[in-house]
């Protein structure tokens, strides 16, 4: 076999693992009782890795938050002195198998969604999604939606989940798609039915009302509430789809807000970075373009498994959070089969006829055709302290890619 | 004023109640207890006006069905007797400010959705959605069902509805057409929506485990409950558009399986009728074309307020029950703004560009384009004691409008 063969035959097989994860939320547990090497005062955040003083503002704050919620610092200005004398073991998520939205940050008692791919026999996690510390501020008020999850929504809905045994999210995500969901910034239908499977598992495992109702509330409020699930869910499949000898398909894109890195199968754990890029998108009132930070989270896990931008024309819904038109979205999804390997054989979208979504980025087609791969992505603040601003469309930098095809050539070509 | 300038200025009026409707769900009671004239021993059904040995073999068994389920009579033979005897009552729904879905069957103990329209003060009236006794099917496994919903899920839900005070639907409907329904066969979102909204209200409620439980999987597992909602929208959101002198607006259009009829604003309740269609449909395994009944059911009040057919562009998941592509679905929704009137300002369809839904179809239009009504729509087997076979897409025939604007002409052309 020569080297193109060698390259067919590995993304044959990557591509195969890809789409055959079966993802299935089997815990909601304490980062520090399942993460691996999650211990004592350490924080993981999102993207490649960094070090405190090259974070981005929101990084920051968000990293401040996590210090003063788990109580290592009794203020903000304690927590960055600690920082700054490197008294926090700061790691990337995806050193841990797990990964988070925006800063991304999972501290040892957070709870996190524990997602087992059962094709594979490993785990992910993902940390709890909201709109205020992970974006970077932290306030008593952005913090107290983190002890509420840690101390009644998190708790009742493992109560739950443990006696239902176990949730597959396979059928959750394949009807989502069919609903207007892409799976990264619009996640109304998976949040619906993921609310509706444990409304019935709280029924059932007799909780008493005084959780039951506060969650769910909680749940039915909370129209993003499946990101979390579809994060771990993306972790899980690339997992076990990395580590492929000659393989040239992306198995992971995370940003730090600092930079963007994206790690390719035939190259194992290392990161190929570039800055991050600046977003495209709509602004929350009060918020403009000149506040807004760079890229930032793990989330584009979810354009990796064929979701987000990948599947954008079949959820035009999401066009008045991130702009553009139904063609517009159409013609992204479109684009993106250019430099992907396969389509999944049960993720599919209406809109475009039923047709699977784009799996499988392959560096070589992403340098060749100069099409950088779409994001769909939130916008935080530059400086430490805000919440969410806005949301729209980014595009993966292309010297990403370009440095992943050079260290493949350096690899594969002696 | 010329006669075209009045017909202009009645539309304006018409159309303005149309979308100007808040339905409010206000109770789920016994028929009896809330229809006004449903009393002794008489079932409502869809359609015009139709008297026994007329009826269809699917609407036939459905009365049989209810006749059953109501003891009027022991055994089929028994009931067949009786109506062959005119000791039922037989009237249309429409004729009680109440809709049905295919047979359309209601009998005194049959608990019906109460909708009010609160920006009139009028209510409508709809039955449960089931796939087997409203189709035609009257064996015990199939009347179980009815009786489950009045002795256990109705009450529940009753309870739970009342706790809370009424339940605003605009919210899940506007929310529903984002995320892929049309609102008429397709109701996975609002039912999903639906069913998270009563988890809260059950749970508020204190309502018992041992009713809570199976009500919430009866919530959970039926993706079509909201239907027998939406159409009590539908019937509540039209009634007050209908009698408006020199309206040339559509205000009903119903189906008893011989029959099609449509009533128009401006001619009062008269029906003007043409028989019913056929259905271009696929079918469930076992069954084809030649089992096939007619056109039935009085779910085209979807397509009456701009939901079903009029927004198929909005819903292509819904192409694997009716068939089709995508683009047709698209041109399907396109083709109805030639014959409506206005289209609606917050019943919006992302797919195409966020526009209004179609609304208010003007005989006029149908019959100086050619262009009849489309409607989505189920199908029931031509002989009694079959469950659904079938799904599909129908034209609303073009006589029915020619007739109705004859009859138009003569009343106003004087």
């Amino acid at each position: 076999m020569d080297i193109k063969q060698k390259i067919e035959k590995a993304n044959k097989e990557t591509v195969g693992r890809l789409t055959s994860g079966d993802p299935v939320l089997v815990d909601i547990a304490p980062a520090g009782e399942v993460i691996p090497g999650l211990e004592g005062m350490m924080i993981t955040h999102s993207g490649p890795p960094i070090e405190w003083g090259r974070m981005c503002g929101a990084q920051q704050g968000a990293i401040i938050g996590m210090v003063l919620y788990e109580g290592w610092a009794a203020n903000p200005d304690e927590a960055r002195a600690m920082l700054e004398k490197d008294k926090i073991r700061l790691e990337p998520n995806h050193h841990h198998d797990a990964v988070g939205p925006m800063a991304g940050t999972i501290s040892p008692t957070a709870p996190v969604w524990v997602v087992e791919n059962r094709a594979f026999g490993n785990r992910a996690f993902c940390r709890q999604v909201e709109g205020r510390q992970q974006f970077g501020e932290f306030n008593e008020d952005a913090l107290d939606g983190l002890r509420q999850w840690r101390d009644v929504w998190a708790p009742t809905l493992r109560e739950a989940l443990q006696k239902m045994g176990g949730l597959e999210l396979n059928p959750i995500i394949i009807q989502a798609l069919q609903m207007g969901d892409e799976l990264h910034n619009r996640h109304s239908a998976s949040s619906s039915i993921f609310a509706n499977k444990m409304a019935i598992a709280i029924s059932e495992a007799d909780i008493p009302k005084e959780r039951a109702l506060p969650t769910l509330y909680y749940l039915v409020g909370h129209n993003l509430i499946f990101l979390g699930l579809a994060m771990a869910c993306g972790k899980a499949i690339t997992d076990p789809a990395s580590g492929i000898e000659y393989s040239t398909v992306v198995t992971a894109m995370a940003r730090n807000g600092t930079e963007f890195g994206i790690r390719v199968s035939g190259l194992g754990n290392e990161w190929y970075t570039a800055q991050a890029p600046v977003v495209d998108g709509l602004y929350l009132p009060g918020y403009s373009a000149g506040d807004a930070g760079l890229d930032m989270g793990d989330s584009a896990i979810a354009e990796t498994v064929g979701w987000g931008a990948f599947s954008l024309g079949g959820a035009p819904g999401i066009l008045t959070l991130v702009g553009g038109t139904p063609e517009d979205a159409l013609e992204h999804t479109r684009e993106m089969r250019k430099i992907t390997t396969s389509t999944h054989p049960t993720y599919r979208m209406p809109a475009l006829g039923f047709a699977g979504t784009s799996v499988g980025i392959d560096i070589r087609k992403v340098v060749q055709t100069n099409i950088n791969p779409i994001i769909d992505t939130a916008i935080a603040h530059k400086d430490p302290g805000y919440p969410i601003i806005g949301a729209g469309l980014v595009r993966a930098p292309i010297d990403c890619f370009k440095g992943a095809l050079i260290a493949f050539g350096q690899k594969y070509n002696n």
